[in-house]
Order: structure tokens, then sequence, then C-alpha cells
């Protein structure tokens, strides 16, 4: 085989199912966000000032003092990086106490971080459905992609239930044994589409047929309950579930993920896991940076109803002149385009004649035929932001031709 | 089943086995590591200056003014996290001059960036693998975790030859059809043994049978070679490598992994592989202190002559009082005690009568039978740390009344 051949033909295929990917070089700028400098993607040189549109640092908090300066302190107090694994001298005071902050924040008695959501998913679904004997996961449909490849990674038996469909969960709990380790998996604010999963009752099915629960909070953490503890705090049934798993990295505005959970289940993963064992952990300032983001969090609201307010001007704007939305009730606004070359069009367009960046969502982000733009409003959109990115979207799909919904009230 | 008794009979079986591990709690001090504050992990209140002797971040970079002055800037200039995926909003610019900063210290064509050096072994291996049809690959039988379940994730086809066995490689090779696509991956510097793999003559043998070579240089990327290429750049053998794999969270000092290759495979591997894909892009500060890091020692060589020369008179005073270690062309000093716990006990002993913080490692990190204090001099030892250390293993060899080997000159 010549491999270089191979590559470069893959690729072509890619390019011209038109789900060639581009990435936006941007340059963010703090005290500015969403503002951000965009870069000619190959010589660099051009560049031209935008509004971020599409960003998972949902609160702004990325570039809230506190998170900056807890940061800063961490560098100048300890260094950059934590210079082994957890096991070999990697565990620095930064991380004991951020996963104490996160056992609090969903009042379990323990949490365990991981360099990522995506570890954390693929070590602790891997670790608990691969050593439990002969579990079973039990997996919504649309469970993000890391959630999948831990499950896969487990090699227990696995099986899919329709998203966020009740009946077809019972009825594959139903067929198997009382007594057979169980372990369902699931999110709650799905972050494409924007749903929530009907998550208490999925619990209750959990008590029914003994199974445990494992919920991705990964874009619902900071962002939902009094404390930012996810949509489980919000409708008080944290305590009801085995894991909860979440990210640093999007509402919290950093990176890291991590698992909250009994002692027992997070030491077992800490143990046993090898995504957790063997790699570097996490600078103690991006720990130190973590705590603090989730510490204002716990004790403050408004970001969370600036936001709130945020998304609901923006769907109400578009309504206005009727531009297609899925409607649901979270914080993401995805407008559906179903063909991956004229949402790439429709990006490319924003970006260069009105400076608004979304990127384009294609495959294999979600399936093919269902590629959107997902706009994820902030607290730091100011008003005329709002009015900016309503006049461009308006103008395009004037421009374009694109279809309308007929609007109610005309 | 009664899913907390389950884990906590796994983890009374590993407490009896001597394997159950208690992380080290400690607070590095900028400008003054290898010293730091260690924790009674319990409470946290009782304290006691350590010197940290088991550090991955060999040469001190972690507290180097170009790597904290760089991460200082990025946090002023663009805030904390990237807020996305590197395809929706999370590619910064200090993540495209950080991958030209890699490609270019490796002389490849490209480079891609991934959260760490574990995820970038699983995903590149695991991508490379799984989709080059009927790939089979070749894996050095002491490869790290991360490089297993990556080839693992594959599902392709296995052959496990003898660890820097030559012969053993020919024979499986000679045992596969000149066309099947093939792929040889190894590590240069093997961390737990400290031994190096004879790259050359792998590369000698991947050309005669047409297999792809994957390297991971993560325990020799900023340590050896003119520019801290790794091993492959001090044999002048960069450019007879399919792909170079690194961390940024060892001799860099900070975190994240990469590979460097050509553009074709680069860009193969950013565009399939899930674990590049659907995680949050490292921190724009992360990713430029690793950049000044990178560019420090392409420039200099003092940390790296100076590490050798640690390495060099430790090695000699071991010696010189008799204690066992294992003799190596690489930094690490292996002091091999073969049984967990007393392997645990003198760490113990050495962390609390003599301040010196050496980890024991232990199964699962090194097979049962081989437990070891792994010892890693860094420039920023000094003369009395070592003269401490000596002192320390001396008086606790006596003390257990340890084996100790005869001294050729007496
Ligand atoms: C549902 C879900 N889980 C997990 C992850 C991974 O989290 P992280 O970005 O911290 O790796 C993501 C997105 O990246 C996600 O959308
Ligand atoms: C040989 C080897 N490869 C890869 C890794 C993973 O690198 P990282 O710590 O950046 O995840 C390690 C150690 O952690 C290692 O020893």
């Amino acid at each position: 085989m010549h491999y270089q051949t191979f590559f470069k033909d893959a690729l072509d295929d890619l390019r011209d199912q038109g789900n060639y990917r581009v990435f936006a070089d941007l340059e963010r700028h703090r005290g500015s966000f969403p503002r951000a400098t965009a870069r000619d993607g190959t010589s660099g040189h051009d560049t031209a000032d935008v509004t971020i549109w599409c960003s998972n640092d949902y609160l702004g908090m990325g570039q809230h003092p506190d998170v900056l300066n807890a940061m800063h302190d961490a560098l100048d107090r300890c260094g950059a990086g934590a210079g082994g694994t957890r096991n070999i001298s990697g565990t620095t005071h930064d991380h004991v106490l951020l996963e104490a902050e996160l056992a609090d924040l969903h009042a379990k008695e323990a949490a365990l971080l991981f360099t990522s959501g995506y570890v954390s998913n693929w070590a602790a679904l891997g670790t608990l459905a691969g050593r439990i004997p002969d579990c079973v996961v039990l997996s919504d449909a649309l469970n993000h992609a890391s959630m999948i490849e831990g499950i896969r990674h487990s090699r227990a038996d696995r099986m899919i239930w329709k998203h966020n469909d009740l009946a077809d969960l019972e009825a594959k709990l139903a067929s198997l044994p009382i007594d057979r380790p169980k372990l369902i998996a699931f999110e709650s604010v799905y972050s494409m589409d924007g749903d929530i999963a009907p998550i208490r009752e999925i619990c209750d099915l959990a008590d029914k047929y003994n199974a445990m629960t494992y919920l991705d909070e990964v874009h619902a953490v900071g962002l939902y309950g009094p404390r930012g503890g996810g949509v489980a705090e919000q409708e008080g049934l944290m305590d009801r579930l085995t894991v909860i798993e979440g990210t640093l990295g999007k509402a919290f505005g950093v990176m890291g993920g991590y698992i909250a959970a009994s002692a027992e289940l997070c030491d077992f993963v800490r143990s046993f896991a090898s995504g957790f064992i063997f790699t570097t952990a996490i600078p103690p300032a991006v720990a130190a940076g973590a705590a603090a983001s989730i510490r204002h969090l716990k004790a403050n609201n408004t970001e969370r109803r600036t936001q709130q307010a945020k998304v609901a001007q923006v769907r109400a704007d578009l309504d206005r002149i009727g531009i297609p939305h899925v409607d649901n009730p979270s914080h993401i606004i995805p407008v559906m385009v179903g063909d991956p070359v004229k949402c790439k069009f429709i990006s490319d367009v924003l970006l260069k004649d009105y400076g608004v960046y979304i990127q384009p969502i294609n495959y294999p982000t979600v399936p093919k035929g269902t590629e959107r733009l997902r706009i994820t409003p902030s607290p730091v959109h100011s008003d005329a932001d709002i009015a900016h990115l309503i006049g461009a979207l308006g103008g395009l799909w004037e421009q374009c031709q694109l279809a309308r919904i007929p609007m109610a009230a005309q």
C-alpha cells in the first residue's frame, strides 16, 4: 500500500462530500469577549474582527477576573505544569481542593478529575462497564462520542434505547434479569439539539430495575440549578444519580473533566482507569481557575440569569424575522440548514460580510442531512451584538433566498 | 448485584495486595522547585517540606520565566479556556503557532495537538490502525498503556514483538504479505526502565518490509538532540519516522500531547479521530507556555547538559554506597525493590524521616514483582540536594538492612 496516497484520497473524499473541516483561527480578546480577531487560515496575515456566536464558554467565565486571578496566582505560586501523573508527584493541593469543590457542587461524597470531559466519559464508563462482571450498558441513542467510545472500550454488552424514550428504555430494562448489573448512560442537555432528558423518570426506572445511572451534564454544569450543579440540581435529583459527569471547559471556562459519585465508586475508577492513571495531571493553574469559576457560579446567579434573558431575546428576534430554529428548553439555538455545502456557505458569508462567526456544524458531529448553525448566546453578548446578529441573518436569508417560516402574527 | 459492595471489595483486594495507591498531596513552589510542601492526605493540615525526586518536569521548565511569562501574557491577552472544540471556535492563534513550532521541532510538514500525550497515542494509533484497511500493528511488548489502548481501540490485527528485539520484529514483519499495511509502534526512551530503542535498525526493517513507523518520544522530547527533538533528532533519524509522538507535560513542563508527521497524515487524523474532534481544545495559555518552552529548549543546551551531569553524579554516588540501580543510557534511574509493600515502606520513610519524596512505582504501572523507586535528577537539584538524597538512601538501606551490591573498588 502507498500510505500517503491513501491519506490523500480519504481527504479528497471528505472535500467532495463537503465534510472537510477548516478551522477558524481566532484570537480571543480578554475583556472584550465575544470579540475576536480571525486570521486567514493559510497565510495568517489577513485579519478581521469578528463576534463569536458559537462558543461553549457559555457564560464568559473564561475571562472572569476571579478565574484569571486564580490562574495568575497559581502560576506564581507553583509554576506551569503538574510535572507528573496524579500518582507520581502530579497531585498538587489545587487538585485536591478542586475535587472537594466538585463533590460539594453535586452533593456527592467524592469527585475525580480527568484531563477532559472526553477522557472522563471514556475512562469512567470504560472502567465501570468493563470491570463490573457481566454489566450491560443501556445507552441513549444520541449519547456523545466520548460516552460511546467508553462503552465500546468496556466491551460490555450494550443496548441502545431510542433517544429520550422512556418506554423503549423500560422495555430494554425489563428484558434483562433483575440481578444482572446495569448502567443507564445518558445526558441532561443534548448539545446539538438542546433538548433535555427526563431525568426523574429515568431514575425511577433505574430504581425499579436495580440499575446504576450515569448522567453527562457537560452542557448543563454551571448553567442550571441554584448553584450551577446542572439540570439534576435544578430538579432536585442529584442524590438519585449514581454518577454525575461534567466538564470544566465549557460554562466553567477553563479545561478538564470529572465524575462525582460515592467515595467507593470514585476510588474504584481512580484505582483502575487507564485513562486516569497513565497521564500527566492538569496544571495546578487550570485546577485553581476551574475551582474559582465553580465557586463564583455557586454563589452568583447573575451570569445564569443574564444568559437566559439573552437566549430568550435571540429566539424571539429569530421568530420575528421568520428564521427557523429548533424549539427546546435549553440555552442552545440550532438553526437547521440540512446540507453541508450550504451550511458552510452561509457560515462563510456571515464571517466575511458581517463579522459574525458561527461555525457550521456538520458530520460527524451531527448526522448527515442535519447540518446546522448552532447559536449560543451568552451574558457577554450586548443588545447591539444581538441586533447585529439578527440583521446579518436576516440579510443573508434575503440574499440567499432561504426558506422562512410564516410568522404567527402576520 | 449490590454495586457499592462490589467497589468496596475490589478496593479491599488492592489493599491486601499492597497495590492500593495513596497520592501525595503536594504544593510546589515556583522558584524553589524541586522543593514542595507535602500535606497529610486525610486532614490536609499537617504539612512538611520535601524535595521532589520523581518529577517528570525533567528540566524544571515548569518554573522557567519564559514559560510563565508566556502563560501570564496569554491569560491577559485572551482569557482562560479555549471555549470550544478545535472545530467550533476553539482554535486560537496560540494553537496554530504551537503546531508550527512542533512541526519545526521534528522537521516534519505538520503537527497536530491533543489534550495530552495519552490522548494523542490513543487517538492517533486508533485512527491510523483502525482506518487503514487491513492494517496490522507491530507493537513493542513494553509499549505504554496509551499506545496499547489506541491499538486495542482500532480493532486492527496486532502482533506484539519482544521488547527492543530486532530479530523478533523482523520475523513478524517477514511473516506478513509485503503489500499488507503495517505500522510499527514503539518508544524511544522507555520510562520505567530507562532503556532506549534501536531506532535506526527499526527504521531499516520498516523500509525493507514497507511498514510505517510510530515513535513515542514522550520521555525524550526536550531532553535529547541539539534542539530537544528527542532521541531521533540526536541520532539524525527524524526524517525516517512516519509519526513522532510527544508530550508537552514532561520536559516541556506544561500539558498536552501531539503527533508530528506529513501534512496528509496529520490532516487525516485531524479529520477522523474522535479523541481529537470531540473535546475542548487546550487553553491558549497552555499552548503559549508550551511553545515558549519548546523555543527555549531549541536554542539552549544548558538545561539538558546540567541535567545529564546531575544524572551522572547521582548514579556515581549510588554506586559509591552500593545501592543497586538499573544501568541504562537515559536520564531515568530505577532503584529496584521488587515488592510493593517494601517499596511503599521505603518511600514512606524517605518522606517522613528525610523529606525526600520518591513515589513507589507499583502495579499496574510496572509488572508485579518489579516494584521500584524511580529517581529523576534534574538541573534544579543542587549538589546539596544530591548529597541529602544519597545520605537518606544510605541511612535507610542501613536501617532496613537492604541488600547492597559489592563495590568494585573495595
Ligand atoms: C455531551 C458531551 N460530553 C462530553 C464532552 C467532552 O468534554 P470536553 O470538551 O471537556 O472534553 C462534550 C464536548 O466536548 C460533550 O458535548
Ligand atoms: C511513554 C508514554 N507515552 C505517553 C504518555 C502520556 O503522556 P501525557 O502524560 O502527556 O498524557 C506517558 C506518560 O504519561 C508515557 O510514559
